[in-house]
């Protein structure tokens, strides 16, 4: 283990944190909340000293990194960044408790949009912008962040963005991976920019744009009202689940599309999939739905924006669906699993891998019938590696195993509430999408959740967001012995 | 295909069938019930008749089998007893519905033990045996039964076996699959008579020591009391747990041990894995609940109960544990899925399936850190094979998939239910326990779900026993061309 260049990467994530804070600093600065000011100003000098301060102290020899260090610094970075943007809930006083304040920042980073906060509206202008900046730079990864601004950067750190790029498969669009990065960002960047624009132009005004805009792109959820994109109108709802579903398509899409404009890549298997089921899933629902609603119209839009903000995992709301029927909870539920494609946003465990267990099981049948025919799995036109089914179907179990001891644990922090607030939770933090069901749907919040409780969600929200591995590895001792 | 071959088989089934109910018939005569007298005789000559009329009807032409023939016989044969299992209950009056009738007969033959009648002291005594036996002949399987007492069995009947029995990994005892079949039900008949014995020393009436020693031994959980095991002494419940732990063992160690008098099998992996998960299980859940009892040793028993009965997938009953902490209902979800060991007559997904989970994703682990090296997953002290492995984490990712979607029509044939009740519905029945969580505990019955909701779940129970690819199988259009 190259311990030194782990320790380094973190200081440079450490100053990044609190370069972060600029955005909010400068809302603060516009709507005169001095409180808050200070706060991130405190935070952000002492995130950046400490980190310039780990980066003098940690010279790495070599510039060499393998997977284990490229593991540990995204997981190490993670819980770092998360503690740094804690701090000013707490300075402020607007979070009186750390377990609340991590909870939130992990829930922003993470981009699943859990919230502690019981009365949304009470917080500041730019505390609420700060939650949903989290999201936006949880959304791409934080140290694809990184990678992409700073110089310097190892020519092994592929090892970093394979950690921290949810999916299966790990693309790089071009040879560098900085490379990679940059363009990635760009790309964000840009549909960040004209989803705002759009919300604009619907009447929205620019604060509350940008808190949404960075919130949808980020696939997380956090919202600066408290009954989320309920009281906007049918045009800005629109507008949100169109870009909730742009933001869970693989973002390599839009680089073949804009870099080669080549159409061919919206030809992609896993994108006919996802769509396929975001339009499957809002007809059943609708039905399902249809008789609690005053027009067919509205039955269509709050079932279609049901079904994009679980599938991408935003878990914004416009009406309470703890209150529909157990059919539609039910196919929510189904769908907070799928989550978005690979290379996107969006959580869950990705349609690609979906595609591809589905494609194992048949190959599985093909082999009790024939066992002696040589079969292949195929996706997007290519041979699927075996290691690549492998891990796919060993991350299936791997979930579950961490999802039963999870919610196992859960239920000793957490014996007042029932199997289906529990179970749910794990879910809906495992897969980064925000709401659960029963005492913690869209309507409420975690506020209730014990103190042990929130610290294991926010655990959880982390192990979901960076797919398991990185996680657990850190925290075995053999990843920390000397080479 | 060889259809011939399949249809043959399945008229000797039907002849069994009806064979099988002569254990009732004798109850019946002893009891003097003859209004149930009269129904089991006129089914036993129905199935009887129906059984020999097609075999008179399908001579083969050869004898040839694949998998396809194995698997669509197996499946066609549990479909085609529990029809006519049923037929009593209809005839007699016990039951009105043929939905519920179908339900009581597959729930019997999957050694389920989930029940629809809210009141089982209401039925004839000969009624509740043949509800009992249904378990002992479903838990060795039926077909390795027929094999075991018919000659002119084809050498190729190993494809049948191997559909019917539980378990990643098929181990033959012996050359010949028919005296693999004679062993099993060999050591089956004397432990299941065992425990009557043992029974009986308590001071349990012979019939009812008959009636608990099938459903035990076919970890069914069927019982002639309304409140299960909870009016029997405590050496009684004693008992019981021992002998839900023993037929939860693959029964090839009491091969090994009877015939070859070696211990040398007891050191078996999963047989460890399998009695620690109980001891641990057992501990932590008497830690949970020993506030509710008077004294230790009955929270030590209790405990030891229902880890027995929900490990083994017996689901009998002392005490209702839906009403115990979340965390032991927790434990006792999970326990659901693990079920006993291969070759065992427990359900689950199988102690030596979690094994090998949990094996592969160690061996992920490690791949991720040492790309390059060369590892093989080993359990006792063999090699597990490449295609072994497939199996396993396919099939895990296959009970995912088929769970969801039964979950998610079951929310739609009984919207009435929560979450808790049809969630844990399909968990029950799929593993083939028998009680679930909330309406469908320990204390309450299947009678509130609609006809539907019966039909999806004996066909889940269906599922579960078959381990899923032999019924899949027989319904895609694909088996059945002719070769």
């Amino acid at each position: 283990m190259n311990r030194k260049l782990v320790f380094n990467y973190l200081g440079k994530i450490s100053v990044a944190s609190g370069a972060f804070m600029l955005v909010p600093i400068i809302c603060a600065l516009v709507f005169r909340e001095y409180n808050s000011l200070f706060a991130f100003l405190v935070t952000a000098v002492i995130s950046v000293a400490a980190g310039l301060a780990v980066c003098k102290f940690s010279k790495p020899k070599s510039n060499l990194m393998y997977t284990k260090e490229g593991f540990a610094i995204v997981a190490l970075a993670w819980v770092v960044m998360s503690f740094f943007g804690a701090i000013p809930f707490i300075i402020t006083g607007d979070l009186t408790s750390l377990a609340d304040a991590f909870f939130e920042t992990v829930s922003g980073y993470t981009t699943t949009g859990a919230t502690i906060l019981a009365d949304i509206e009470a917080l500041p202008k730019s505390m609420l912008l700060w939650r949903s900046f989290t999201h936006w730079v949880g959304g791409m990864g934080v140290i694809v962040f990184v990678m992409a601004i700073l110089p310097n950067i190892s020519d092994r750190s592929v090892h970093i963005m394979r950690a921290e790029m949810p999916g299966p498969m790990f693309g790089k669009l071009v040879p560098k991976s900085r490379d990679t990065a940059k363009i990635l960002y760009l790309i964000y960047i840009v549909m960040t920019f004209t989803l705002a624009i759009f919300l604009l132009a619907g009447g929205m005004p620019l604060y509350e744009s940008l808190v949404h805009a960075f919130s949808t792109a980020g696939t997380g959820g956090f919202s600066c009202n408290a009954d989320s994109i309920l009281g906007y109108s049918a045009y800005i709802q629109w507008v949100i689940i169109v870009f909730m579903i742009l933001f869970g398509v693989n973002f390599n899409l839009y680089y073949y599309f804009l870099v080669k404009r080549s159409f061919a890549a919206f030809k992609s298997t896993e994108l006919a999939v996802y769509l396929g089921i975001i339009v499957a899933a809002s007809a059943a629902i609708c039905l399902n739905i249809s008789n609690l609603f005053g027009t067919l119209s509205e039955a269509i839009r709050h079932s279609a924006f049901a079904v994009s903000a679980i599938i991408s995992t935003t878990g914004y709301a416009t009406v309470d669906f703890e209150l529909w029927p157990e059919f539609s909870k039910a196919i929510l539920f189904m769908l907070m699993f799928i989550g978005g494609c690979a290379g996107s946003t969006g959580g869950g465990l990705k349609v690609s891998r979906i595609i591809l267990l589905v494609k194992l099981i048949f190959s599985e049948i093909r082999y009790m019938l024939h066992p002696r025919a040589v079969t292949a799995v195929r996706l997007e036109g290519k041979t699927v590696e075996k290691s690549t089914l492998n891990s796919v179907s060993t991350y299936f179990a791997f979930f579950f195993v961490c999802y039963i001891v999870i919610f196992i644990a859960l239920s000793i922090f957490q014996p007042s509430f029932g199997f289906k607030e529990n179970f749910t939770a794990v879910a809906t933090c495992m897969n980064n999408v925000g709401p659960g069901f029963g005492k913690i749907g869209p309507a409420s919040s975690f506020a209730e959740y014990s103190t042990a409780s929130k610290v294991l969600l926010s655990f959880t929200m982390l192990l979901g967001r960076l797919e398991i591995f990185p996680l657990i590895l850190t925290c075995l001792p053999h990843t920390w012995t000397k080479d």
